[in-house]
Order: C-alpha cells, then sequence, then structure tokens
C-alpha cells in the first residue's frame, strides 16, 4: 500500500459507538471500521480493538486524531465525561500512544468536527462559521479567522448550554433553564412533537411506540401536520440562537449537522427566517445557513482525522 | 525629545468628543488632547486639529492608530456609523495618512479598547477574554488566544445586540427586543431608576432633572435604595447575558468598562451571582469578573495606539 501518500487515523469516540478510519490527505477514507463501547471495559481494550480492526496500515502513516467528548485538547485528556462510562480524568492521548506507537492529537468532538468541516466539508470556503451538531446533544465549534475558539482549558464553544428562554425548560444533564439543548436536542424535539401530539390523535406519529427526530422528519415529508410544526418551532427556538451566536463571531456561514437536518427546508426555512428577523440589518443576508455536506460516520473520522492538519 | 524610544499617536472618535495622545511603547500617555466633534464639519477637518494640538511629535513615530465606531478595519473605513455625523462609507485611514503623513491603522472603538486593555490594563496576563463597554451603547470586543475575534468584514462581537430577554424592551437603534444594549446601557439603566422610582417618593434621585449612571451610583454608595435596587436588578441581567459569552468562548476573565462600573460591587455582586447560577458546572469560580484597571480617556487612547502591537 505505498504510493508516495501519507495517511492519519480518524477515531471518534461516542457514548454509543466508536467510528474509526484510515483517511489520506484529501480526506478520502480508505477504510473504515466501527465497534461499540458496550463490548470494552478499558480505554486501552477499545483502542486495541480498533487498532486490530484498521490493520494492516499503510506505510507512510502520519498519526492517530481522536475526537471525544469532554477533551481537554492541552492536555489529551477526557475530564468528567458525562455520556461515557470512565469517571474522573482519562489520560487519553497517553494511552493511545501506547497502543498505536504513533503521534497522537486529541480534541473534543464537536471541535473535531468543526475541523473536519474546515479541511473537507461545508467549512473549506469560509474564513469564519459555526458548526452546530443537532443530537442526543446540541455541540458546537466555533471557527474565527480559520482558528477554532478554544477558551481556557479548551472549554469555549458550549452552545448547546446558552440560555435561549429565561427560565424556560429544565436541561437535567446541565442543571440549567431553557437552554439550547432543552428544545433542540433530539430529545427537546421528540418533546415538542409529543406534546403537540395531544391535540393531534389523528396524526401518523400516534402509531410509533418511540418518536425519534429521523420519524418525525419522514412524517413532515409526507404532510403530517404535528411534524412539520415540531421543526417550524423548533427552527424559530434556533433561529433565535444562531442570531445571537452571529452577533457574537460575525461568521459567514452557521452549518449544521446531526439527524435533525434530515427535515431539510422544513427546519432551515424557520430557523433563516427567526435568525434574519433578530439579526442588526448589518447582518442581513449575510450569513449563509447550511446543512453540512459530510454524512455521519464520515464527518466523525474526518474531522478526528484533519487534527493533524491543524496546529493548536 | 529624542531618547531612543518609539511613540505612536492613538485617536479615539466618538460620537461627541474625540480622545488623542502620543503614547509610548509601555502604554504612557505623553500628551493628550481633546476635542469636540461638534467643532469640525468635516473628518479631514478634525484629523487636522488633532495633529495641531498634538504637535511636535517626538521624532521617532511608528504611526497613527484610530479607533473609531463601525470600522472595518480590513478596509479603513467607516460604514454607516448611526452615532457619528458622517454618512455612508467614509475613508478614515486614508484621510488620516494624507493628513499626518505617516503609517494609519484603524479598528472598531470597541475592539480597540479590548486591544488597548490587552496589552496594558486589565487583560495583560490573559489569552482569553472579553471586554464590555457599557456606556451610551454596549460594545465589546471578544479575545481568543491572544487574537481579536473579527469575523466577516470585522463585524464580530456586537455582543450588545444579543437578545438576553426574548421579546423584551424595544431598543429603537437597532430594532430589536430584549437585547443586553435596552437593559445595561446607560439609557437603560435610567430607564430602570425611573421606573423603580415611581413607587420611591423619598428617593435622593428625585431631586434631580436627569439621571445618569454616576448619579444613580453615588446614590446608590449613600444607601438609596431605588440606586442599590437599579444596579441590582441591571446586574441580574447582565450576569445572565455574561454566562452565554461564557458559553460561547470560555474567556478566564470579562471586564467591565464604562460609567456604570463607578457602582462597584453593587453591580459586580448581582452580576456575578447571576453569571454563575446561569453557567455550567465546569465553569464555577473560573471565570473573573473585574471592573477595568484603565480610566476612561486613557482607555480609548491606549486602545487606539495599541493597534501598531497587534498583527491583523
Amino acid at each position: 500500500m505505498s504510493n508516495g501518500k501519507a495517511y492519519t487515523i480518524g477515531i471518534d469516540i461516542g457514548g454509543t459507538n466508536i467510528e474509526a478510519g484510515i483517511v489520506d490527505q484529501e480526506g478520502s477514507i480508505i477504510k473504515r471500521v466501527r465497534t461499540s463501547m458496550a463490548q470494552h471495559e478499558t480505554l486501552k481494550d477499545l483502542l486495541k480493538e480498533v487498532k486490530a480492526l484498521l490493520e494492516p496500515f499503510p506505510e507512510n502513516m502520519i498519526g492517530v486524531g481522536i475526537g471525544a467528548p469532554d477533551v481537554n485538547c492541552y492536555k489529551g485528556t477526557i475530564e468528567h465525561a458525562v455520556n461515557l462510562k470512565w469517571n474522573g480524568i482519562v489520560p487519553l492521548a497517553e494511552i493511545a500512544r501506547e497502543v498505536f506507537q504513533m503521534q497522537v492529537r486529541t480534541m473534543n468532538d464537536a471541535n473535531a468536527a468543526a475541523l473536519g468541516e474546515m479541511y473537507f466539508g461545508s467549512g473549506q470556503h469560509h474564513n469564519d462559521f459555526i458548526l452546530l451538531t443537532l443530537g442526543t446533544g446540541v455541540g458546537s465549534g466555533v471557527i474565527s479567522n480559520r482558528r477554532l475558539v478554544l477558551g481556557q482549558q479548551g472549554m469555549a464553544s458550549k452552545l448547546g448550554h446558552v440560555v435561549v428562554i429565561p427560565n424556560g425548560a429544565y436541561h437535567p444533564g446541565s442543571g440549567l433553564y431553557g437552554t439550547l439543548e432543552a428544545y433542540c436536542s433530539s430529545f427537546g424535539i421528540v418533546n415538542r412533537a409529543k406534546t403537540l401530539l395531544e391535540e393531534y390523535p389523528n396524526s401518523v406519529l400516534q402509531q410509533h411506540q418511540s418518536l425519534t427526530p429521523a420519524l418525525i422528519a419522514e412524517a413532515a415529508a409526507n404532510g403530517d401536520e404535528v411534524s412539520i410544526k415540531t421543526f417550524k418551532q423548533t427552527g424559530e427556538i434556533l433561529g433565535k440562537a444562531i442570531a445571537n451566536f452571529v452577533h457574537f463571531s460575525a461568521p459567514e456561514a452557521v452549518v449544521l449537522f446531526g439527524g435533525i437536518t434530515l427535515a431539510g427546508d422544513l427546519l432551515l426555512e424557520p430557523t433563516r427566517k427567526a435568525m434574519e428577523e433578530n439579526l442588526l440589518k448589518v447582518f442581513h443576508n449575510k450569513v449563509q445557513l447550511k446543512i453540512s455536506s459530510l454524512n455521519g460516520a464520515d464527518a466523525a473520522i474526518l474531522g478526528a482525522a484533519s487534527l493533524f492538519k491543524y496546529e493548536l
């Protein structure tokens, strides 16, 4: 497999699954694997398994990039992650170096995803953009002049925990009220649909035992009124929050990622409308709102692999 | 005046006054002048007057730094400033170069002020901090890893226009509702005091024809209940807004500047409390809230002069 090209391993550690791949410098994933968190007791076992699945490696390997929740990118540690089974401070980079015997770089998963967008996705042509990942939680990465906004100890861009409705819905994970995550995470969206369903006994959504944003998006595409309203109301809140973010960092684009974006224009249109209504005139029609051009597993792997394109 | 030292001219153009000074590289202002906007029809006349007042210059002059509202720092232009008497696009840098026959650098006034704090004031020891200037308007500058967050066309960090209370008080200048500026500008604070005064016929504030934040701060220091409440309620809103900003850029410090800060702890304490209550646990007791160590006119001049310490 020697052809003069250089390769990076990208690994994304999530609460449920681990996605990994071998990536060339143009962002092509030449091999991709997945394993589940449940199968591994320790981080070391998990990384050994990933290594075994990915082998054999091409000749010219640059290193291993890893995205994970609650990473301190300066120390290479996972610190007090709420959605992982390891408590306290986990020496992620150190363990990975031992397993792979390569250079290792680590980053908060949403920040890694933003770098993935910058080098290989919807952020390629932007100096300033914000990535919002709308999933189990609402994650974010902020790029200012082609640099990540990292803040003290790399803790910046926790935009899911920005309050959008003071004294609004309680979010158990954070202990805060009325945050973006309380409304625009999968949980928030499903909750909104459930509330609306109480008034719509004939909605197709009534047929499902448990709802997901993907199911609601499908029903919306087929004209289900509850589902359409769910995305409309979600977009109204999301758009207001994005307007505030625009006033902070003046991005050229806001890139949305995650299952909720399957709703397409049914989400984008109300979001864009609410964003524009809450922006200063100087920003009107100056901020692109778009859905990530990368697909789910690719984005996570490319984000992690792209850590070797970015100098802290 | 030749002593081997190098000097910069710092000019701050405000809606009412122009502050200017000659500054050495350690941030000492060796000469300072002021003129008023009313006296000058054109920007060129104004700058000629500033030059005449500042002369003679020391031998080793580096250049002229200018802070002004609504500056596009990449183009050196003032664009559609709402608080200045010149409309449209004003070629600020070009005119200043012609008048001074020196290198000229320009910047939005609040961003310049943030650079002044970084090099000479309360931001000297911070890689990441936010400056909030609370005056006629609420301005801001965001420093991320010793770099300004500038965004597209330098339009970033308009934190005064972030919505803190959805559908809240209308702010005529921006056309937005419930923004930070609607509540925490001089206007917002005076309005709050006036509203409270309706229930306090015996407040010392009743003796004044027109109120200012400085007057209210003085009355608060003397125990006036309306004034104390005014700063408490203002701090509660300010603190919530700051919590959102912390979730965005994870600053080590938030530096407050402006007349309202004369209230000292009567403002800081409720602000800090509201900030902490609305922060994720990981940020608790990690963000310093402090009042700028620079005085008014100094900060503006030093900010403008510091443009020659910073490479765009």
